[in-house]
């Protein structure tokens, strides 16, 4: 039996949340990667890369992996019934939910991170308790069969995981060494915590409008749960 | 004036290359990527990922920053004139010429790595000679107007480098602290170096087929040059 996994491709995704992840599970054995949506065809990134998805929702099989990937994109799938029940209808029989990034406030607004141990993008971090996640500050989160990443980048560490599992150690580490991930930031600056003050002030400056409307839409979200 | 970086988006490229760094170039200010191949359109991966391309190389402005990224469908690339005519044209009035993973077998091709340091993927690394380069064993390597990156994964760190140059360390700081990029993978497999040896064994006689390949077509392609 091939693994069916499914990565969700919508309108506005962060698209390295789901190159990165897409790399690697598209070198494991016996495996199908679909990039699922409404409707096949195309879809463009919060920074311009149009993608095309292969699989409707109507038409996608059970999936063993369901992966989220985040991005702006998000805040209209937590409002989104479609994709609320489409991710509702294939959790109970999928072997792992995940997600990368604010992936992970859309399976919360589904439900499905309630008393689950979870991580997202640092910025969002926050927003995990609201939905019913417990938050945990690391960069590859596992609380039984849900599986969630860190920020963007954290999504190639996820999948090395997801695939030591699902395939072997072995397999994990031949697709490392394939897509020679042995990583050297020219700075120290990917977290809060090692960012200059300076650095994380300007991201979070940044950061400052789309937050307000993210606290507004957190809330109305959480109330239904 | 907006600063245009131009990726080479071709059939069979392995996306992460390219979608790697179009994360951190498309977060610069004051630029424009554009996805070039020979006419604007669909293109697919050799994961099977289908993305579009918005540039025909006709229709391409001078670029300022060209970035040829790698992948199986590179051996194409270094025997097709239209390809490699477009590169010299565009060279010679580029702020940056670049590649990532074995896009660096392309520049060859083109004769823009004569007498240049230079790396590429790994496995790749012994061909930069027979195409007038100087291999160098680094993660990132520049020579003056040309900055070449080593395989799949080091075209986030060759991108970063290449912000903090473009823009300023400021800037690159921030797009590494927004994709979150403190990387932790979860084996140390990611150079031939540091990967058990069964693992570096099943990654070489996977591509014991195509290197034969390859070591023809690089024969064929330096005694051109």
């Amino acid at each position: 039996m091939t693994t069916q996994i499914g990565m969700l491709l919508f309108p506005r995704l962060t698209q390295l949340d789901m190159t990165g992840p897409f790399e690697v599970f598209s070198r494991l054995p016996d495996s199908q990667v679909r990039l699922v949506w409404k409707q096949a065809g195309a879809v463009k990134a919060d920074t311009g890369l149009t993608m095309l998805a292969d699989t409707g929702m109507a038409e996608c099989p059970q999936l063993d992996v369901i992966c989220i990937p985040g991005g702006p994109g998000v805040a209209a799938l937590m409002e989104d019934e479609a994709v609320l029940a489409f991710l509702r209808a294939q959790a109970p029989g999928a072997r792992y939910v995940t997600s990368v990034c604010t992936g992970a406030l859309v399976l919360g607004a589904a439900g499905l991170l309630q008393g689950k141990r979870a991580t997202t993008h640092w910025a969002s971090h926050d927003f995990l308790a609201a939905l019913g996640a417990t938050p945990v500050n690391d960069r590859v989160v596992r609380d039984g069969n849900v599986v969630t990443g860190g920020g963007v980048t954290a999504g190639i560490d996820f999948a090395l995981t997801l695939a030591a599992e699902m395939a072997s150690p072995a397999v994990a580490q031949a697709i490392q060494l394939a897509i020679e991930y042995a990583p050297c930031p020219p700075f120290n600056a990917g977290t809060p915590e090692t960012a200059p003050p300076e650095v994380l002030a300007m991201a979070q400056q940044r950061g400052a409008g789309m937050r307000k409307d993210r606290e507004a839409l957190v809330a109305r979200v959480a109330a239904r749960l």
